[in-house]
């Protein structure tokens, strides 16, 4: 849209920030983010966007990389700016099918405008220093031995399965027979899946197990794609990090829980 | 449906109004009317349906014409009836996909028989005295000298966006360049939409703005087909008319909102 | 799955109950008894699975009835096991389409094992003495002199367009001519259905009505397939059946409810 038809939108001159992307590509993007916050700091670098995130409970974590070849124009040199996530999801998702979304930074005046079709919405950032910081990396190693790759869909069904008994579910490979399972007991009923090596897209077993909350893994299963392939690495008393392509492959993001510890 | 197959049905002789139409046509046109009002006059003329209602609390009104040769059959005289529509709409509302809808008034037991197959649905009347008074069409003489056409679809785009940030928007037409647009502001994003010739179905400019009630409008959006054609026509603190066709032609409805005063 | 992937089901060796069963054909029959029934009493007899239960008011009766051969594979002698027919309902809801479920009782136990893909859920049973006694069959022999046939979906609209004006609704067969009906008054509205021989799949007429309440005749609908004859049996205030057949032939259902008194 031209600035000439919309009285209300001036766009900066020359934007700190200028890309376009599929709407679709975003909005996926945009509900993995919304799984844990609702509001992060989008780090616009010159390769493209990035971004890391802790929910407020400081239990999980999100990152998540979009290339600048996932965009189908792409112009930032640095900057990072704060966002409510599911209000900047609310505005993509007024996009039709196959309609492409601008974003265009106002730095100076703080504000990104999302062009979609005729449609210009005026996002007002938030200072990235209100927001919690992410963890640090440094602080990320974990001894997570067993690694296996599963698909999207599978982990909905075990997390549909394990709510129906429990609020929390142990997620495990036996090392041989090499498998995978979760496991939840409840008070009369108890629920386990297991995967061997024929359902899995990738198995490198190791006897590990560790527990967690349903909560969480509801929230990080519902925007991960049913025909994805979910790359899980866990282990003993240590989170549990699900990875996953975005947008078709350009894109990737991964999810890390914390382990709850186990009543015993 | 005989009378002989359902005793409790008894159907008068000679009806003030006997008509059949397609289920799917008369439900539409309910749910126009049923975006401003629970009651309204069925004004069923020698040529056609005819209604004039206003919403309670006067600040929209609606037209809708059904000439006879939208039925399959009509027969009246000129009666006018008080019904409820969101009844009646549930009624036709049970009609499956294809089904004809059958009325027929019983004048002297104040009742209207709702013929839908194998149903029968004997819907008691309202005095029509009882339904406050449509609009004077005398009194509505308005000075809207811009005038363009939009798709339905557009028009639930503009109220969606719109009530991300307000309650109220601002619909006006620039004159050079020719432009329609909508407008609200919040407290910390704004919203713009814009359409220019290229995106109208027709536009005569004129520079008007008037400021409007979106509860109103999405009321008004819901039933208009995404696919129909509006007729919009505006003027500077002027009602807006919005004017779509019905059953595909043959019928047609015109909304009217009074402008809210500014706030300036 | 084999038992060694899942380090948490130990299937017993000589079940007393090994069945296998499409998930959809399952799902459909548990539907039929949730329509009255929290708990019931599952008989797997040798030549297959049959359920007599009651609803809590003893308003309403179900019989249900998967002979082996409804099952892909079927061994039994017997058991009779008390069940949380939602909770059980919602494990088969699990399954994907085309799959199939595993039921493996641990008679010892007391425990089901509900076998699905990779998924192992061992429900806990429930005494069936704690489980409210069926009707005696004895009890039921009933003066239901008229039967018809109808579709599935024609129940649904029956209860559907009654609902609109009552909580309670009269089926009734007039012997001459030929006709089922349906009707319900409210206080400014009627409702009457009628289904003359030629709506019907097969009627055997004779003068009687009674009066039934909606809330139970609502519950029954909902399980029963739209596509699918559903035999009715109708007295004068006598319970009315509604037969129909389960898993497309070989098993079928029966829904039994009391008349209410008609408020002269």
């Amino acid at each position: 849209m031209s600035e000439a038809v919309s009285p209300t939108v001036s766009l900066p001159q020359d934007p700190a920030v200028d890309a376009t992307i599929d709407a679709d590509r975003l909005d996926d993007s945009l509900a993995v983010l919304g799984a844990l916050v609702d509001e992060c700091r989008l780090e616009l670098a010159a390769d493209g966007l990035h971004v890391r995130a802790v929910d407020p409970a400081s239990v999980a974590a999100v990152s998540l990389d979009l290339p600048a070849d996932a965009f189908e124009q792409y112009a930032a040199n640095g900057e990072t700016v704060g966002v409510d996530v599911s209000r900047l999801g609310e505005v993509v998702g007024l996009a039709d099918p196959g309609d492409s979304v601008r974003l265009v930074l106002d730095a100076e005046r703080r504000r990104l405008h999302v062009l979609v079709g005729e449609l210009a919405y005026t996002l007002g950032l938030i200072d990235p220093e209100a927001i919690r910081e992410p963890l640090d990396p440094a602080e990320m190693e974990y001894d997570c031995p067993a690694e296996l790759a599963i698909a999207g869909s599978d982990v909905s069904r075990i997390v549909d399965a394990a709510e129906m008994v429990s609020t929390h579910l142990t997620l495990g490979v036996d090392a041989d027979p090499a498998a995978f399972y979760a496991e939840a007991s409840g008070d009369t009923d108890d629920v386990a899946l297991a995967f061997d090596g024929d359902d899995l897209a990738a198995l490198s077993p190791a006897a590990v197990e560790s527990l967690f909350s349903l909560d969480y893994l509801r929230e990080m299963a519902r925007p991960i794609p049913a025909d994805s392939e979910v790359t899980i690495a866990l282990g003993t008393e240590q989170p549990v990090t699900l990875g996953f392509d975005l947008a078709d492959g350009p894109g990737e993001a991964t999810f890390l829980l914390s382990p709850r510890r186990s009543v015993a």
